[in-house]
């Protein structure tokens, strides 16, 4: 009998053990879990890509060092003209607001395409380029986009604003329900691709990606405005893989910006808001 | 002898567990070590910030839905006008390029309050407006900034090429030699601030702070090639905490971009790349 307590206490301990490795490894996943806040996207976890691409170990050798230099042209202006451009072009651009009631009305689709080559003249890391721009017109694939939207931003909502507001659904639908995803002649999905491929078929990063993609969208921003077109720069949460596999685009591109396009309503509201002064947002050394 | 066996087992089995969790622990440290790639940039993990502020729960309370609507004026253009004034806007920006040869030439300063003011007309995450632009003109400040980044960038260089690229040290200078952060009359960096601070000095949540201060840049690039100056978007690597800290900015804005900005010098040559065609970039459905 006295023989056996050490076996039973060696039994015991093995048994704490185990139990103490159970509860350590819950815990780990649990901190692994995505951490999401209520308006982080969870799009730039999307991983339905099923067949990853190698990563190529000696792609810096294809950098653009090799690439022959020309001379520089340039434009110059008088200092006082280069003042007068810059004034119209902030008093254009200082028009430009987000708006949500767009107008049925057909846009030209010359314009859609001269304001996307204008995006794609972006600088972006190592000249990788690293957009496409996705032009919707279908009515039948705009609803589509419109149906998935909806859905998940009232999940998001209900999810953010949590019990104390669902009573309040009249208020809360107008936050989800977007028509103006049916209405405008044009959506401008547009996404940014996580890496490319070199030559051998093997991955290419993509350096910086997101900040290249979202300074093109600047750039389509200002030569919307500039062309007298109007639109809403969104974000749509969490739809990003679902409108991918609608759109038919591969795994490596990622929903970034929505932009739905076109003339505004007659009815058309902005909010009234003051943008930050120059001082608020400039600090000179 | 016998009955003290099984406290020896014991004791043996605790000190077992206890090397286990040991283990474990270290082996977690080591997960959650930073695997950065070369080219990403560890000033978006930046943590230099000492006084944590708290998180307000009730802050979608203070969201602009409570803003009173206005009528939404706009300028709208004949078809004909729409595509000249697109088409002239693409052939604008089509020319720039990224110079990285700058004269020292001083620039008109008023040009530069109103490109800023430009950017800052970028729409953002729930109007947070969350970007703080620092104009560096002092030249001895100038000067620090070259030397911590050029500093930076020989680390970076040297991480990357690894042993293999050492030797060839005349090549790699050029890389990290950044002429342009002494030569250029006008620095510009770009700050996005990763949080806001709430009437109650809470945090406010900067939603999307990262895309929406990378569009104002698009917007900013498009402003000084409008105006007729050059520049080159650059991220430093890395250096985000000791520049912030150099110009005094406050640890909730992290470094996003910095742009020399001048005049192109006489000598400037710009790689001979080719940018993608409208049918590479673009999709429609």
């Amino acid at each position: 009998m006295l023989a056996l307590t050490p076996v039973l206490v060696a039994v015991v301990c093995i048994l704490i053990l185990w139990i103490f490795k159970a509860a350590d490894r819950s815990s780990e996943t649990k901190k692994r879990e995505p951490q999401t806040q209520p308006w982080e996207d969870e799009d730039l976890k999307d991983s339905t890509d099923l067949h990853p691409v190698e990563e190529d170990a000696e792609e810096q050798q294809e950098s653009e060092e090799h690439v022959e230099h020309i001379p520089f042209s340039h434009t110059r202006y008088p200092e006082e003209e280069m003042v007068k451009r810059a004034q119209e072009f902030y008093e254009l651009l200082s028009k430009r607001r987000s708006v949500r009631s767009i107008s049925s009305e057909p846009v030209p689709m010359e314009v859609i395409d001269i304001v996307i080559k204008t995006a794609g003249t972006a600088p972006s890391g190592a000249h990788t380029e690293p957009w496409t721009f996705v032009v919707v017109k279908d009515p039948d694939r705009k609803h589509q986009i419109r149906e998935i939207i909806e859905e998940e931003e009232e999940i998001n909502y209900m999810r953010r604003m949590g019990p104390r507001w669902v009573t309040d659904v009249k208020k809360l639908r107008t936050n989800w329900i977007k028509e103006y995803l049916d209405k405008a002649p044009v959506l401008i999905l547009i996404f940014k691709q996580v890496h490319g491929f070199a030559a051998n078929g093997k991955k290419k990063t993509h350096y910086y990606h997101e900040i290249s993609v979202a300074i093109a969208c600047g750039i389509l921003l200002a030569a919307l405005q500039n062309a007298g077109l109007v639109t809403v720069t969104t974000t749509p949460l969490n739809c990003g893989p679902r409108l991918r596999e609608l759109l038919g685009r591969p795994p490596h591109e990622k929903l970034l910006m929505l932009l739905p396009v076109g003339y505004p309503s007659k009815e058309a509201t902005v909010p009234d808001l003051r943008r930050k002064t120059l001082g608020e947002i400039m600090v000179k050394v």
